[in-house]
């Protein structure tokens, strides 16, 4: 009886662990101690707040308490003093025109793709040249705290490779466009090669594989159909440069006698599968149009600035609650791929051209960078939110740098006095990707190197300096 | 005789290293391989460039090879694979309202100012807020490259001490405005005040002190040119908020049936010491006035913009080669005291509103910041450039981050792709105030400490969150 009493306490105490802890699940990383923007529909903030991931999953979130008390993990990151936000999606870039950043400034846009952007792409764009480029983008993209990134440029084969590599996410789209470019002489092969890219990258976890006709302007009405077509056999999602100047607008008016978004309308291209980009030239019945489709849109204050190409009517678009995002546009035309400085200036910007100070507020502004970005890549389902069910893109922000002192509301401080040298950890797809400011999935030396070895092989090609 | 030769022999011995480094000059501090960005007439650029300093004063620029030729130092800072530029000047700024940054935002001018700016501006400046503030700005500027800050608020002479202290400089202006405000009750104290300040700080080596009136629709015509009196009597700046909105336009127009800038011009309130803010409500005929006195100009985009102003015509003034540089404003209203952005935010604005890519060029930009914005504070003698004989205040910038990869042209480099945390080390009037990214004469965390006290107590005083 004695012994029997000993026995059962003996196993009781091997057994009290896990009694304790098996109400625990383990999971593969918790991020807590932070202030978490949820981004979520109601737009919960949790205040000393932790996420659990399990894989590539966020499973919960919610305050430390909450979150220690049902989960356990080996990996953990400590946002004390933080800010906890989903991860910034750039709307629209061409990832490996980083190598051409600052190429060419301050010219006439027909003289700037004429002079240097074509001749440069035509003697320089090789697949090499495009994973270069890529990588060189990725790395200033993580570092920035971007997750997300949609891309359209040629080789966008090794673009997804090089991304997918770097743990990076992308809805990557290959160029269909009507004349001779570095990958594919002709539209029919650019054809072919979309349908292989799109179908090899399919169901892959980082990669949306996209077609992307260029624009109205470059691309026929029966080749942008054949872009439609196949857009939808296959379900990937279409991407183009969409009203983007008046010189497109007097283009297809003097062509088909009707305006960009009105046009690409009529021929039936439209579909919710459509990313369009830019769409500054769009009027009230436009927007309703894009609005009926479901149409995703990338607005790209500093490169529309900075190319006078004109401001979209983002104002409108939020009024209409239009699936539309922030993008950078390609580092020749920024000439940098920094999310911060595009809420800044989206926030900023409206503000000017309505005359009204309350319009595009900083929340609106975090809003396009992340959960209406999102729907802009029609992945709203998956990403933009921290939420249970999504993939774990988190961004881990420092929140007391001088820039940042004192603090007083939170969205505010995000996008009007945060940078991107704030970002801290960013995590996608349950992978940490930089740690305290530590890329680990890329090497940024050589990264360096090698861009700094395409720099010589471009100012050759072009004898500029 | 043999005696005699070796004699000779020992005193040539002893000698030579004299006869060496006789011909070298001994100087405090040689800034060297650095590209040294001059920002003089002909905008000379020394690659592997080198700078004397002794003391305070630049003796001589010119190649690693002709300065180390000449001068030795046992102070160097080796600026290899880095960029040299003249320090930036921030034009206009309202420095300790940092510890109001994003208190307000997206609001109407008059219920951000009325209901939040006065308010809490009445419960919390004193002369130690002001110095909190203001060391929170000067550490944010420091970082970011600013060597030279035009300043307006109000215990202007507690900046001055805190500015001098952290070896910055300023033109520093003590607020004059028809009502009462936290260090003056009435224009006459603050009159008494400003005489006082400026007699105490004129002759400083770094401070500028200078008469502030605020705008034309806060300060009566008797008391502006009562203070276009003191300011020549004492020979001080006069730095004063003019033609910065329709509103000002409207009532002045209401009062004076004229314009604003016309309307100084009337009374004879306008000369060569005034640095007018803002001056987006000016047109051909009063741009030619401002030329006429050659008044200083501080154009604001970020804020303007931020806060729906307008946009100065900054074209017109450029292509009539006004005194025009750039500058943050108040924290409250931008939100951050970032040179860079202000300089990339001004080059794309201006390119957007005349609908012109080739407007407001890179150099033009970075010039604002730097030789314009020294004619701007009436300074273009000993600031604003890297030459012989100007003052010492230099910057050294990281030109190899991925953000700058790779590189193509300087001045596009450096106003569409540099940020603030790119700037590596500053130099102010030959005193090394941050190396390597380590503020030398400020403590940052205590800094943090004493801005994040006021916050608790700004926040209780007017009951937000």
């Amino acid at each position: 009886m004695e012994k029997l009493n000993i026995l059962f306490f003996v196993s009781f105490l091997l057994f009290l662990p896990q009694l304790i802890f098996a109400q625990k699940q383990a999971v593969d990383l918790i991020v807590r101690n932070g202030t978490v923007v949820t981004m979520n529909a109601p737009k919960t903030v949790i205040e000393n707040g932790a996420i659990a991931v399990r894989k590539s999953e966020i499973v919960a979130v919610g305050t430390v308490a909450e979150i220690t008390q049902k989960f356990s993990s080996s990996q953990t990151i400590d946002a004390r003093g933080k800010v906890v936000i989903p991860g910034l999606i750039n709307a629209h870039t061409h990832i490996p025109m980083t190598l051409f950043r600052g190429i060419a400034d301050d010219l006439d846009l027909q003289e700037w793709l004429q002079k240097y952007i074509f001749p440069a792409e035509a003697k320089n764009v090789t697949e090499d040249f495009v994973r270069v480029g890529t990588r060189l983008g990725l790395a200033e993209m993580i570092r920035g705290g971007t997750t997300t990134y949609c891309d359209m440029y040629y080789f966008e084969d090794a673009i997804a490779d090089e991304t997918s590599k770097a743990g990076m996410r992308g809805v990557l789209g290959e160029t269909l466009i009507d004349f001779s470019v570095p990958d594919n002489k002709t539209f029919a092969d650019a054809k072919i090669y979309a349908e292989n890219f799109v179908k090899k990258w399919q169901g892959n976890t980082l990669i949306v594989p996209a077609i992307a006709p260029h624009a109205p302007y470059t691309v026929s009405e029966e080749h942008l159909m054949e872009a439609k077509t196949l857009s939808d056999k296959l379900n990937a999602p279409l991407i183009m440069h969409l009203a983007e100047a008046q010189s497109e607008t007097d283009f297809v008016m003097k062509e088909k006698r009707m305006r960009s978004i009105e046009y690409v309308n009529k021929i039936g291209f439209l579909s919710d599968k459509l990313i369009a980009a830019h769409v500054i030239q769009a009027n009230t019945e436009e927007l309703e149009i894009l609005k009926k489709f479901n149409v995703g849109i990338a607005h790209n204050p500093q490169s529309n600035m900075k190319i006078a190409a004109g401001v979209a009517p983002v104002p409108q678009m939020l009024a209409r609650d239009l699936a539309v995002g922030l993008g950078t546009d390609g580092a020749a035309s920024n000439n940098d791929l920094d999310m911060w400085e595009e809420m800044d200036t989206a926030a900023k910007l409206h503000k000017l051209i309505t005359g009204d100070p309350k319009v595009l507020t900083a929340q609106q502004a975090f809003e396009m960078a992340t959960i209406r970005g999102a729907r802009a890549l029609h992945l709203e389902k998956i990403i933009g939110s921290i939420e249970a069910g999504k993939r774990a893109d988190i961004v881990v922000v420092d929140f007391d740098n001088l820039n940042q002192t004192p603090f007083y509301n939170l969205y505010s401080q995000l996008v009007y006095a945060t940078k991107a040298s704030d970002v801290h950890t960013v995590i996608v797809n349950g992978k940490v990707l930089m740690l305290n400011k530590r890329l680990l999935t890329l090497n940024e030396n050589v990264i360096k190197k090698d861009a700094n070895a395409y720099r010589q092989k471009i100012i050759n090609s072009l004898s500029i300096k």
